[in-house]
């Protein structure tokens, strides 16, 4: 191994910055590093424009670690370019409360540009990022003004280009031109169960040039100038995203080398002893960084200044040529909401007849586009029915075609790179297929909208493939993301406002048949949708039953309570619950408000799996949900055979009422 | 158009059967149907080896229509060539208990190889389905008897070709050498939202090409020679699996051809009739079946039986020659477990240490592969941290690289095709990649097995991308999934029991840490867990609090136990609760016996999400859960911060007691 050269020094000293690190923690994978070193500190060291100093600068390239594990590389890269991680930090890799988690985390180690581990998350995240870098661009770059222009890199892995959300994301990035998209693949030949020969044998660039990806192929992974050059070439192809094979070796240098043994382990003391003899390095000191390294990959933070000092000054030329661009582009880049917006929200009249929340859904989106021009999305191919299409929008509507996957992994994207706010349709089943990117979603806390229609079994024809039953549980059970399912119309745009003020990912789960709108005061339904559940109807004197209802089934308990108060003359409440999240977010005061802890005959009902419904009833409740799957009939059929009618809830009241007065 | 010979006749009949079932139905996808009658019937008429008499004949070849929105297409189908799917079925398209469902639903409609609608499953159960049978070729064809020797057909759209999962499974295809796996590609440049070229540009051929399949195009669908000749050109391909790209047109002949207007819903009486005038059909007679296309399409029936017979024969003959093949094979297409198999379920000591549950089902399974010949799976590139490599396993141990989703929908494909029994493990928060196999495994109850290691933050230094939070719940949320979660090595042991016999798919969730190997009578343990819960430790004395839990956190109840009864003097029962699915089929008295309704001071202590547990601690218990996500540190600190201790289990039960003492 040569280490002579600065550049060869800078190398080792990341490939053994990584090995001290895995070594330390007695966990943590050491042959990425090793392999990919070189590229990696090749495009930082001679092509990357970012500011250490000022992570959260605009126009900075972004580069993921789509193969997450190898995360002690990208932290060697940040302690010694100048970020804010010092080499305190890497020694605690992998420990509690450190800032070196196993994989990159978002938002908790500055230059993290996503979190990343779930493989193929990264690389498609990147295209998102990479859409909403070419969009700005468009819309607010002007001739010798290019205010927004940067690259979007990425390290990938075999792994990645396996996984299914990749190869969609590969062929959106192809169909929409994203040529700042530059990715390099550590081509190492080896996953965790062996060689790659056990099973990735297709040809991965000729799959990318069919994806419409210019490609190129570096042979030797330690030669610093063939991967320089091939990262010149991507930079000048300006139309097609660019993949660059890079031929590397597992662990390189080590005893392991290519072996995947040191994939996902440490090396151990002598193997590591080894293979810092091999590169010539110091074996006594660990994290060892000679001051020719520090210096050099140091000059990043004058050269990161220098550049956005450039970049800011041509902001302000910027500003004086085109001072309503860049004040739109500053409240973009902010993420704020434009004053007023919310008086934008249409109101339903309950006179004019029963609206589906799909379609209701639909007319606040448009009315929200025309007033927060950064509002865009679309829909996996279902646009026409997720009513996800701006009619005046033009460019904001995307086309993700039936790629859910990858639309979340890209709306992911479009968030962390900031300036616009993503928004996405498909059915609620379909949810299931996005459902890893909807978990880094709510793990990083993207502002991203999830429209999903086709809510219930209300679905009707298309039968039980298309007939969501337990989207809705498993939504809720993942921490961070808030599911709102409104009850009718005004509810739908009460939805709107949370998920456009919301700190996180937010889903909204509509019908797709139609039903009544309520006949309520705005704000007060406003208020109650924003608390996720409050009382809708109350009884007459105090309650002795409380039906508790969501989306579509909300009119069932209202028509409900007509029977049991006026027919049956029991007190009943009626509380509209739109999200579990909201509400459980109240203090107790108010969740005992609403629910009273001594009214323990309690009905809920939702075309939904009984999952997790008992919290709210109570051990005396009943729960009218449906947990099987459902069938193919018009929605009315199905939703009477399996029970959600008026005649049901009034019968599962009386049957619990009378067994809990009180 | 031309209606003129009786091919054309027949392929008329399709396309208005299709058309007049939509009609009827005021619900359905009619523009499949017109634009690909054509190449279904050639395949159907001139190349499908089934009997229609016997639909599940093992030797048959197996037809998948992936792109399930087309299914009147593919009841017609059935219909004419003598399934039993009489036209009043065909009139009841879509309705309340029909065998002729919005899509295709396996088990319901005979004929149906795989439920379908979700995009790109079929076209990777199909994958299943030929490796299925091409393992069993291998394993039990001989010079002169190839008993097992038919071909996988599918009819796939452009939304199959999108998802992720497909392309995940054409890798797979091309990599196992698939050549009996054909795929009709109805090429019609049309999506929900628009045109094709809207986002979907890419070279789909030169994708393919690249997986290593063989690829042809059609220039016109409706070319019953060209179609032909393809097909037939496909059979004579033996290594690579085959994609035909035939371009048709949607909606061919009514009025909306080529329009995504006639995707999804009917064509509306005015376009229905211009069809018919457009293919020269009578407009009165709705459902009008000539009585040359009923005596063409009918001859399936003799062809069907006499290609049985003639199998069947060849079977006979090959029982003469191979008696112990013929036995072996007679016994996996039965599905029948060897007799005796379960004494094969090793025992593991307590005193012999503590072992990780994902260790004790590595011993198990390959235990059971050992008596089980036909027990075959793989990993997502995980087996050596799932365990589930079978060291004498031989071609039985499959590697389907990081394509969770592909390895989910190819076990169901290889459980449909029957003869093996499969499973396929990932880390247990990665099954989100797979859901919507899963979602369909339950649906069609697949014998399916999932070994989903790595089961809670117990993971550790990976860190919250890996460490399951919401997976257990969203898993128990879906119908007819069984999810077992261990205690210790030999309540894996007895889940292993569960998920071989099972009628359906069963998720086993398992530690990567190792725990305690319970102290407790083999058969009384064995008894508990198949019901999904049992008194796992009874108090002294009727309990006055219940401590349940599941997995890791079992032993964590067991040392609770100790303080509470020992120190506090508090009779305390500990009840082990592998399966609520299990438990929740038994009867009330049983539940109530080991839950009693009277005992409400319960603590619940799972590392997963609270989600559902109050069903089982009633409104008076504590759950001792996690509702965020994780987070890197060595897995006992991250547990221990988390609240995970023996102390919390106290204290909650302390703090719980005090105010539910009876």
């Amino acid at each position: 191994m040569h280490t002579e050269t600065v550049d060869e020094q800078c190398v080792t000293t990341l490939r053994l910055l990584a090995v001290d690190m895995v070594e330390k923690a007695k966990s943590g994978h050491p042959g990425l590093p090793l392999g990919a070193a070189p590229m990696a500190y090749v495009l930082w060291a001679r092509h990357l424009r970012h500011n250490p100093l000022d992570p959260s600068w605009v126009n900075r390239d972004r580069f993921i670690l789509s193969a997450g594990h190898g995360s002690a590389l990208l932290y060697a890269l940040l302690h010694l370019t100048g970020y804010d991680l010092s080499l305190e930090e890497l020694k605690n890799f992998r420990q509690w409360e450190s800032k070196t988690p196993g994989h990159p985390e978002y938002g908790l180690t500055p230059g993290v540009e996503c979190t990343t581990g779930p493989l193929g998350q990264g690389f498609a995240m990147g295209v998102g990022m990479a859409l909403a870098e070419k969009w700005l661009a468009e819309r607010f770059n002007r001739p010798g003004f290019p205010i927004i222009d940067h690259h979007t890199y990425a390290l990938v892995s075999d792994g990645d280009l396996m996984e299914g959300v990749a190869s969609e994301a590969a062929s959106l990035a192809g169909h929409w031109k994203l040529g700042k998209l530059i990715y390099l693949y550590d081509d190492n030949h080896i996953t965790i169960e062996g060689d790659t020969t056990l099973t990735f044998t297709e040809d991965v660039l000729a799959r990318f040039q069919a994806y419409g990806w210019h490609t190129q192929r570096v042979a030797d992974g330690n030669d610093l100038e063939a991967i320089h050059e091939a990262i010149t070439a991507a930079k000048a192809e300006r139309d097609r995203p660019s993949l660059i094979a890079v031929r590397t070796v597992i662990g390189y240098g080590s005893p392991k080398e290519n072996n995947a043994a040191c994939h996902g382990e440490p090396l151990g003391p002598e193997a590591a002893r080894k293979t810092k003899e091999c590169y010539g390095w110091p074996l006594e000191e660990a994290f060892y960084v000679p001051q020719e390294v520090r210096e050099a990959m140091g000059r990043a933070v004058a050269e990161g200044r220098r550049i956005q000092d450039e970049w800011n000054a041509r902001l302000d030329a910027y500003r004086t040529a085109y001072p309503e661009e860049a004040a739109l582009l500053q409240s973009f880049l902010a993420g704020t909401l434009p004053h007023g917006w919310e008086k934008h929200l249409p109101l339903f009249d309950p006179a004019a007849g029963s609206v589906a929340t799909r379609n209701a859904s639909g007319k606040v989106l448009n009315a929200l586009a025309d007033v927060i021009p950064n509002l865009m999305g679309g829909s996996a191919d279902l646009a026409p029915s997720n009513k996800t299409f701006l009619t005046q929008g033009g460019n904001r509507n995307l086309h993700f075609g039936v790629r859910e996957h990858a639309m979340g992994a890209v709306l992911n994207g479009m968030a962390l790179h900031g300036g616009v706010r993503p928004y996405g349709g498909t059915f609620l089943v379909f949810a299931d297929y996005m459902r890893p990117a909807i978990r880094l979603a709510a793990l990083m806390k993207t502002k991203v909208i999830y429209v999903f229609t086709h809510d219930s079994i209300g679905v009707g024809e298309d039968g039980p493939t298309h007939q969501p039953i337990e989207q809705l549980a498993s939504l809720r059970a993942i921490p961070n993301l808030t599911v709102v399912r409104p009850a009718d119309a005004n509810e739908t745009a009460a939805a709107w406002k949370i998920a456009l003020e919301a700190d996180g990912p937010v889903a909204l789960a509509l019908t797709r048949q139609n039903v009544p709108v309520l006949d309520m005061d705005r704000e007060k339904l406003f208020y109650g949708v924003s608390k996720g559940a409050y009382i809708l109807a109350e009884s007459a004197g105090p309650p002795r039953l409380i039906v508790i209802a969501t989306g579509s089934e909300t009119h069932l308990a209202l028509e409900a309570q007509k029977v049991l108060e006026g027919q049956k003359g029991i007190p009943t409440r009626v509380v509209s619950m739109p999200s579990w999240e909201l509400f459980q977010r109240q203090d107790a005061a108010y969740r005992d408000a609403v629910l009273p802890p001594e009214v323990t005959a309690r009905v809920a009902v939702e075309a939904g799996s009984s999952m997790g419904w008992h919290r709210w009833t109570g051990s005396r409740g009943a729960v009218i949900a449906i947990d099987r799957f459902g069938a193919s009939a018009p929605g009315s059929v199905v939703m009477t055979n399996f029970g959600f009618t008026v005649d049901n809830v009034v019968a599962s009241a009386l049957a619990l009422f009378s067994t809990n007065s009180r």
